[in-house]
C-alpha cells in the first residue's frame, strides 16, 4: 500500500464528485459564503458532530438525515457568515429548508442532503440569499470546483484548507480528498469546526464511520486553537465507489491511512491558520500513566495561555509547561519529569538546564515547533496535540468580531 | 454581629501583628521583594495549598511546618521575583534555609516559620539576597508595616491588595486583616496565588482551618484570570487571640463573615489587577442541575478566551456564553436557557433579543460587569466566578515576561 500526496488536491480529486462555491449574500464583505459538494451517485456517508450541548440547527438536521437515510448522501450544502446556532424554531425551519433546496436542485431524497453552517451565533439565516444562491451554486458545479467550495466555507480563516492523496493497493487505486475550515472556537472533541472527506472507494457505512472516527482521533480531534469546542463542529465523509475499489477489512488500513493523511493535513492547516496564529506547535506528552492522562496533560499544555504566549514571545519558559502538566489532572512526578523544546532538554530529574535557554529561544523563533513533556510516571503512554501561539491579533479579532 | 470595613486596613490591622517589606536584591528592578509578617505571640495557623502536582519547594516546606507544629506559627516570610519552583534538591534546601533564617531572627521554633515565594519558575533563589535581607526586614517590622509587606509580595500586579474588617459581636470585638497578590497564572482551586489573613480572635486550629476553607470557597477559589492554577498558590490564616475574643461554634459565623469579607475584597482585587485586565466581570450561573454543574459552567464561561475577548471589545456576543456553557460538561437545555448581561436579557427560551444589543454594548463599556447564564435545567443551583477581560496587554506581558 502506498499513499501519494496530490498537488493542489481537494474534495473533487476523487472520481465522481463536483463542487462549487460563490457569494450568495450572507457576508457583507461580498466574499464567498455558499458551498456545495455533490457526489454523482448516492454515496455512503458518515458524520461526527460536536459534543457541545448547544448544538446548532444544521448539526441536528444533518444528524437526523444520516440516521433516516441509513448513511447515504448525495450533497453537502454549507453556508458561512452565519452559524444558524441558538436560533430556536426559526433556525430549525431554516435548516430544513436549506436541505430541501439542495435536494430539489440535485434531485435526491431530502435526507440525502447534508448541511452545515458556520459564522456568527444567534443570528437567523438570510434565507432569500440561500434561496437565490442554491440554483446558482448548483449551476456552477464542476469537477474542478473543489477550491471554490473550500474558499466558500471560510470565516476568519487566513487561507483555505484542502488536501488529497492517491492510495495504491493490490486491489486497485482510489483517492481521498478533503477540505476544512477553522479558525477560532477550535478544540474539536468529536469533530472539527467543519471538515469534509470524500473518497471514490466503495465503503459500507459502518466501515466508513470507523475510518472517519479512527482518523479524526489523531487529527481533527488532536488540535486546538483556543480550547473552545463550538456549536457547529462537524466532519463528514462521503464514499461513492467510483474508483471500483471496494474497502473490506483487508483494505481497511489503506482507507484509514488515506483518511488519516488528508485529515492530518487539513487539521494542521486549521491550527496554522488559527486566529492570530504565527506558529504551529506540536505538544507531545510521554511517560504518562494512562492514555487518558497523556491526552489530558497534552491538552492542558496546548490550551495554556501562558504556554501559548511564551511560545509567541520565543521564551523557553519551560516552567509554564511543567506547571500546566502539574495542574492538568494527569499523574505527574516532578522529580522524574523532563521537558524538551526542539532537541534541547531544559529540565530533567528535577534539574533545570538554563545554559541551554539561549539556544531554545533561537529555536522558538521558528514557525513550526516541537515540544515534549515527559510526565515522569514511568508509564509508556503518549499523545500529541497541535496548537498555535496566542497573540494580540487573536484578541483583536475576537474583540472586534461583530463590529 | 456587625462587620465594618477598616479604611486602608491590612494584615497589621488586628492587634499583635507587625509587618515589613523591602528590596533585598532578587528583583533587578529594585522593587520590594522581601516581606515579613509576624505575630507577637504564637498564633494558631492554617493553610490551603495549590492542587498543582508541581508544587514549589516553599509550598512543601510550609505544609510540613503546619503539620509538625500542630498548626502554630509566628511568622510568614515571603519573597517575590523568584518562585523557587521546579528547582530540585537545591530549591528544597533554599526553602528550608529561608524558614530557618526567619525563625532565628524572631526566635521561634523553625516549624513556626511559614514561607512563600512567587515569581519566575525554575530559577534558584539568590540566597545571599535573602540572607542579608532577613535581618533588615525584621528590623523594619512595625504595626504600620502592612502596606509595605503587601507591596513586597507583588510580581506583575499593577497595585497591592489589602483589606481589613472589624467584627463586633455580643462577646466582644475582633479584627480580620489580609493581603494578597496576583496577577497571572491565576485560577486557584484550593487557594490563591498568595493570600494572607490575620485575626486577633482566639481560634483553635480546626475552626481556623474550617473558616479559611469556607471563606476561600466563595472568594479566592471563585476567581480566575487565565485558568492557570499555579505551582505556588497558598493562603495562610493566623489567629493570635490578642483581642481576647474566643471563637467557638456560636461565634463561628462571625469569624467566617470576617474572613469572607476580607478574602472577597482581596480576591476581587486580584481579578481587577489581573494581567492586562481592564474589566472585572462576575459570571453567575443559575438553573443548574447540581452545584458542581453550576461551578463547572461558570468556570468554563469565565475562562473562555472568546467570552473574555468579547467583553474586552464590549460586544454583547451572548452566543459565546451559550457555547461555553454548552461545552462545559454541565447539563444544559438550550431551549430553556437564558442569558442576562447587566439587566438586559439577550436570549431566552431559544429566542435572541438582538434589539437589546446596542444597550448591552453600552453596558459592557463599563469596568464592573455582571453576566448571568441560566442553564435551563430547572435546577436551583447557582455559582458565581469572577474573571477579567483578555487583552493584547495580557499577551504582551506574558510573551515578554522573562525578557
Amino acid at each position: 500500500m502506498r499513499a501519494e500526496h496530490i498537488e493542489c488536491g481537494g474534495v473533487t480529486s476523487p472520481q465522481g464528485y463536483r463542487a462549487a462555491g460563490l457569494h450568495c449574500g450572507i457576508k457583507a464583505s461580498g466574499k464567498p459564503d455558499l458551498s456545495l459538494v455533490v457526489s454523482d451517485v448516492p454515496a455512503t456517508a458518515a458524520g461526527l458532530f460536536t459534543l457541545n450541548l448547544a448544538k446548532a440547527a444544521p448539526v441536528l438536521v444533518s444528524q437526523e438525515h444520516l440516521a433516516t437515510s441509513g448513511g447515504r448522501a448525495r450533497a453537502i450544502l454549507t453556508n458561512s457568515g452565519c452559524a444558524n446556532a441558538c436560533t430556536g424554531p426559526q433556525g430549525m425551519s431554516d435548516a430544513r429548508e436549506m436541505a430541501a433546496l439542495a435536494a430539489a436542485i440535485i434531485d435526491c431524497p431530502v435526507d440525502q442532503a447534508l448541511i452545515a453552517s458556520t459564522g456568527v451565533i444567534g443570528v437567523n439565516l438570510k434565507m432569500e440569499a440561500i434561496r437565490s444562491g442554491v440554483p446558482r451554486v448548483a449551476d456552477a458545479l464542476s469537477a474542478e470546483g473543489g477550491a471554490d467550495a473550500a474558499r466558500a466555507i471560510m470565516t476568519t480563516d487566513p487561507f483555505s484548507k484542502e488536501a488529497a492523496v492517491e492510495v495504491t493497493t493490490d486491489m486497485g487505486t482510489f483517492r481521498v480528498g478533503g477540505m476544512a475550515k477553522g479558525s477560532g472556537m477550535i478544540e474539536p472533541r468529536m469533530a472539527t469546526m467543519l471538515g469534509y472527506l470524500t473518497t471514490d472507494a466503495a465503503v459500507d457505512s459502518s466501515l466508513l464511520y470507523r475510518a472517519l472516527s479512527d482518523a479524526c482521533r489523531y487529527t481533527f480531534n488532536a488540535i486546538t486553537v483556543d480550547g473552545e469546542p463550538s456549536t457547529n463542529d462537524c466532519v463528514f465523509a462521503l464514499a461513492n465507489g467510483a474508483s471500483g475499489v471496494v474497502i473490506d477489512e483487508a483494505l481497511y488500513p489503506a482507507l484509514f491511512e488515506g483518511f488519516r493523511i488528508v485529515a492530518h493535513n487539513l487539521a494542521l492547516g486549521i491550527v496554522r491558520g488559527g486566529e492570530g496564529a504565527t506558529k504551529l506547535v506540536s505538544i507531545t506528552t510521554t511517560g504518562a500513566a494512562t492514555e487518558a492522562d497523556a491526552w489530558m496533560a497534552a491538552r492542558a499544555i496546548a490550551n495554556s495561555p501562558l504556554v501559548k504566549t511564551a511560545v509567541h514571545g520565543a521564551d523557553p519558559n519551560w516552567g509554564r509547561l511543567v506547571a500546566a502538566a502539574g495542574r492538568s489532572g494527569a499523574a505527574f512526578v516532578l522529580d522524574r519529569a523532563r521537558v524538551r523544546i526542539g532537541s534541547l532538554v531544559l529540565f530533567e530529574n528535577g534539574r533545570p538546564f538554563d545554559d541551554r535557554a539561549p539556544l531554545a529561544a533561537q529555536y522558538l523563533r521558528g514557525t513550526t515547533l516541537e515540544i515534549e513533556v515527559d510526565l515522569g510516571t514511568g508509564g509508556q503512554n503518549t499523545a500529541t496535540v497541535w496548537t498555535c501561539d496566542l497573540t494580540a491579533e487573536y484578541v483583536k479579532i475576537n474583540a472586534e468580531y461583530r463590529t
